[in-house]
């Protein structure tokens, strides 16, 4: 307590404009009756002089595509960037919806959402998620600066991260890529208050942080995180680093508090004497939520100190031939090129020509072939299986210090962290990045999978070896609950192409999607082309459709989706010839078919026919389309899998788990 | 190739039972056509002096509990193992087993399979899960040795890992946590062999791994992982270390073959040319899966190499009290105590009495306040929500280098290191692990937690904060589709209990389960007692139970779990009053309930009635109940969530996402 008197007489300014942060704080938490007030408490300071001093934005242009990047890694510290945005001027963040801290409706959620308000790059809160999701930030403006010029791109990403989010794995990964990738406009906050949750940090860590940083190649500073002097010579130091930095700002969580210190300081400060005592200690004479106007018209001209330097930007901009205004214009809009519809349609036609029988990984290989040179907006990358997710095309150049143009990302072993990054690359705007490794592993990417779909984000994954066809490698590499895991994902496309066309239409709108992510579930084996007919339409846009009509009586309907259409196929080829009339329906996509008017979804899936779907995965997404529309009766049956997989080659695998057209064909015929 | 000469003169002896391994991968390798042969070939050395001179095990008794324990963490390298263990004997692992290395109902699988062969301590390949697994193999036999003394507990646990596993954030948990606990025991052999499928380490990481390892307080060692000598001295010193140890092996890939130092030398050498150089530089002179007697010989001597420590642990063993030796058998089968059963039971009948309204993360501590104390073989822990996932019961003491014999660990923010370090424990054996988290981050956990599944191995999951009944922390917080992603997996229980009856009785076949693991899904918020009346029989173990008859004509059946039965039992009371016959099953456990026989089935859920599920989370899952069984026609509706969930207060949020008793009520009479 005595530290922060000093620390008040020293820097006054400084410290008022700080106490408006943490005296807001307490005030939403108490509002709330719930809420982080301790962590806002002790990394105002730093906040203050990163948003006064070095920080480039404006509260009043907060799109700005030269701006800085905030990113508030420890997300339970919300308030912590809400007040800064209320302070600074930022016009949806307003008092009233400060007071309405985690309350419905409100942009002040609980943790900072992306799309809620302006100034919330992304969503954090999971821990880790953040710092992982800089690393994209800042290999977005690497790379947008290297193909644009400092004119137009030349910024820094800025995260405050705590222990909780360096203690989760995925920070190394992050950690390990940055360093790796010299990322030197990225600098890190590391609020070392030394609590969490369950107490003091020393009951489950040890980690020297900085050493460990330093093993990762970072620029390491040591801080007191009070002092605004040192904060303000460690971010110069840090924004002069050509390798990426580690601000270590020694703190105390819920400072000035009874709290302090302590775990209890951590989590909801709302004891109203606390609340008094605390404010006295910050000689804060005001009213709850009451800022005086001079410390408010301090925090403003804070908010538009980066204005002029906006001006100029925009002038610079201005300045670019018409052609290139637009295409920046294009890109920063996320809107794919025009040409994308046409080379998709290309494909199509030549696909349709020579009937190609190739796995969908290849299939989509040869769509970002052709896609890559039209769209150098794309970012690709896989995590370390390049030659099996066929992510890499000709000519992109990898992405690395010597050559920031090359658009090829080796993540390494780190599907985490590259899903994390995706985000960060998507986020930051001006990109469209994907990203690939085996479609078992999305269970390693899953977090950060989750916020694509959260944050509305429209990112590729590329997820190969799709089911029991990988093979050899086992149950351990065989995804099998993975497809339902994905579809039971709110705002999230999956995609189970057939062939070429299916893969080539899939990515059409997975690049045109910029509001959720897409993930690629495509095939290790072989596939023929089963839409044979060349047809302009998406009709992968609508999720299923008719693939094959029954020829007379229409007695059964098969549904299947990548590998296994080709089995559906057969099936029908068998059923047919003992003149049971079949038709086949492909199911590309579950959530783009659920989408389709109902007329439509009963002219696919008529009452009536039995069913029967086939894919080798588990059952649990096919019920819905087995029970029909309204419950209508339906005899119906699935052929899949509901064990794990197991170790041999992939034909050997789909005979052993009775993923046939014979089994189809009988499971067929057992219900007429 | 130089070097290997050089080596094979120096050594030969060592050089030679090194190639039996080379060769028999090569082999193996090529008879498949697939796999990975580099791996086994580089690290060949390194094993070959671990299993002569150091492992402490005997491949006629491969079950003895005191061995140490091997684990390949690089799992792709499984050919390693299984040469291993033919070469000393192991008696399951023939040569014909070796030589249908990845063929269907082989037990050399793709990767190393735990319950396929014997001296297969853990299921690895997914990168990173051996390493994290270990961690909690060097739990128990610390905390066994304190519990049981040195005389029936005094073993090392050593792994194998390579770049993938160190890359993989999970590593970074595991490393952090093992030097935090000072696990002396653990030793690790790190293959630097610079190679990744991608190309060389270097075009995807720069981590001074040493360096890392030393900043979680590791003992690092650096040696030539060729040199025999080197590796025998730096394992001596490993062992006399009091803190956990890293070897960094250097060593070549695809040693002495054309592949060698080359990402193609990582993936399968099946090249006829390439193998009978490889051979040559070998100076191996026998045909295909031949190994010469002398060498085999020399492989089984290393194999009954430790028969007589084996006896004389045995005969301790036979000099422990008669209770004592029961009470080791009985922890190592891996039985509860027998008092369990009686426990339970007195808590649900006191429950009957008493009726508490409680959240079931309070009811599942009440459990485990009774359990823990009759079944002192139970390990707890968090990931730093001990006080929210109510996890840690009195006198558990805390496990850390000054309490060995502390039964609750603050595994810190690492969900994903604690999942694995729970698979390690379990299989250890002698002890039965539960671990807590938010229901939200399985995502973290998710691919451990997979593995529990694919192994079979019993552990518990207390997931707290079960749904949108979390409240303002929000969506990041807020599970939706968390039952399905579970429910979705094989050989997965997934409780969602009720009421504090329910939990107990979850709680009573989870800690009963060996073969599987389980997931308690529970609330944050109060709930009542659902199951007034006392019943001896559990309910829960029937999966689906007729909670609530209806009164009348049975015209609906509401379906619902966890939190959402209570509102099942207000809307039954709203239509009842409306003269509507309505049933109400509590469905605690699908899984379970799937397995029941055909007539239970039928009986609980009778076709006829209109049926409405409702669960605060996706439908997916209830679909399969929806439809009915064999398809006949069923009226049917769900109340829940198709999105994701927002901040605000829970009730709030119940009432804004529709999930009330007057929903239910209204889509039931919808249907009528």
């Amino acid at each position: 307590m005595k530290d922060i008197v000093a620390y008040n007489d020293i820097h006054a300014d400084h410290w008022s404009r700080a106490a408006a942060i943490r005296t807001l704080t307490l005030d939403a938490v108490a509002a709330a009756n719930s809420g982080h007030s301790g962590m806002p408490m002790g990394m105002a300071d730093v906040a203050t002089v990163l948003f006064e001093k070095h920080l480039k934005f404006d509260a009043k242009s907060p799109d700005w595509f030269d701006r800085d990047r905030f990113i508030l890694s420890a997300g339970h510290g919300s308030m912590l960037l809400y007040a800064l945005l209320h302070l600074t001027g930022y016009e949806d963040m307003t008092l009233e919806q400060v007071k309405n801290f985690r309350q419905l409706g409100a942009i002040t959620a609980g943790h900072p959402e992306y799309g809620h308000a302006k100034g919330i790059e992304v969503t954090t809160g999971p821990l880790g998620q953040g710092i992982a999701t800089s690393v994209g930030f800042a290999i977005a403006e690497e790379s947008l600066r290297a193909r644009w010029g400092r004119k137009v791109v030349d910024h820094h990403t800025y995260v405050i991260a705590g222990d909780g989010c360096l203690m989760e794995g995925v920070s190394q990964e992050a950690i390990a890529m940055a360093g790796h990738m010299k990322l030197g406009r990225l600098i890190v906050l590391w609020d070392d208050n030394g609590i969490t949750i369950d107490g003091k940090v020393e009951i489950s860590d040890s980690t020297e942080q900085k050493l460990r940083f330093k093993a990762s190649g970072w620029e390491v500073i040591e801080i007191d995180g009070h002092d605004p002097e040192a904060i303000d010579a460690a971010l110069t130091r840090a924004k002069a680093s050509k390798r990426p930095s580690m601000i270590a700002c020694k703190t105390h969580i819920a400072l000035g508090s009874s709290a302090q210190d302590t775990s209890k300081g951590h989590g909801a400060l709302t004891d109203a004497q606390l609340i008094t005592d605390t404010k006295a200690a910050y000689r804060w004479v005001n009213g709850p939520f009451e800022i005086p106007a001079e410390i408010k018209q301090q925090w403003e001209a804070i908010g538009t100190r980066g204005a002029a330097d906006r001006e100029a930007w925009e002038a610079r901009v201005a300045d670019l031939s018409e052609r290139k205004q637009a295409e920046l214009a294009r890109i920063i809009a996320g809107e794919p090129p025009k040409k994308l519809a046409a080379t998709i349609r290309a494909l199509k036609k030549q696909v349709a020509e020579t009937q190609p029988k190739v796995a969908t990984r290849k299939a989509s290989e040869m769509v970002l072939e052709v896609v890559n040179p039209v769209m150098t907006e794309t970012i690709g990358g896989s995590a370390d299986l390049t030659g099996s997710n066929n992510t890499k095309t000709a000519d992109m150049g990898v992405f690395s210090p010597e050559d920031r143009k090359g658009r090829y990302i080796h993540y390494g072993i780190r599907e985490h962290g590259m899903a994390a990054a995706m985000n960060g690359i998507a986020l930051h705007g001006g990109t469209y990045p994907y990203g690939g490794t085996f479609m078992c592993f999305t269970d390693y990417a899953r977090p950060a999978m989750r916020l694509s779909a959260l944050m509305g984000v429209g990112v590729g994954y590329v997820m190969t070896h799709d089911s029991i066809g990988l093979g050899e490698d086992g149950p351990t590499h065989q995804p099998v609950e993975h497809l339902a895991m994905l579809r039971a994902t709110p705002n999230t496309l999956v995609f189970r192409p057939a062939d070429v066309t299916e893969t080539a239409e899939a990515w059409e709108i997975a690049l045109t999607a910029k509001d959720r992510p897409s993930v690629l579930a495509l095939s290790r084996q072989n596939l023929p082309t089963v839409r044979t007919e060349f047809k302009t339409k998406n009709l992968t846009a609508q999720g299923a459709y008719v693939l094959a009509e029954a020829e007379g009586k229409r007695q059964v309907i098969l549904m299947a989706s990548g590998s296994e259409v080709e089995i559906a196929m057969a099936a029908r080829a068998a059923l047919q010839e003992k003149g049971i009339g079949t038709r086949v329906v492909s199911v590309p996509c579950m959530e783009l078919f659920r989408q389709q008017d109902e007329a439509y979804r009963r002219r696919v899936l008529p009452a009536g026919p039995v069913r029967v779907a086939v894919e080798a995965a588990v059952r649990q997404p096919w019920d819905a389309f087995l029970l029909g529309e309204r419950g209508r009766e339906q005899k119906a049956a699935f052929v899949g899998m509901d064990s794990f997989g197991a170790s041999a080659p992939a034909e050997v695998l789909y005979e052993h788990f009775g993923i046939t057209a014979a089994k189809v064909a009988e499971a067929a015929e057992a219900l007429l």
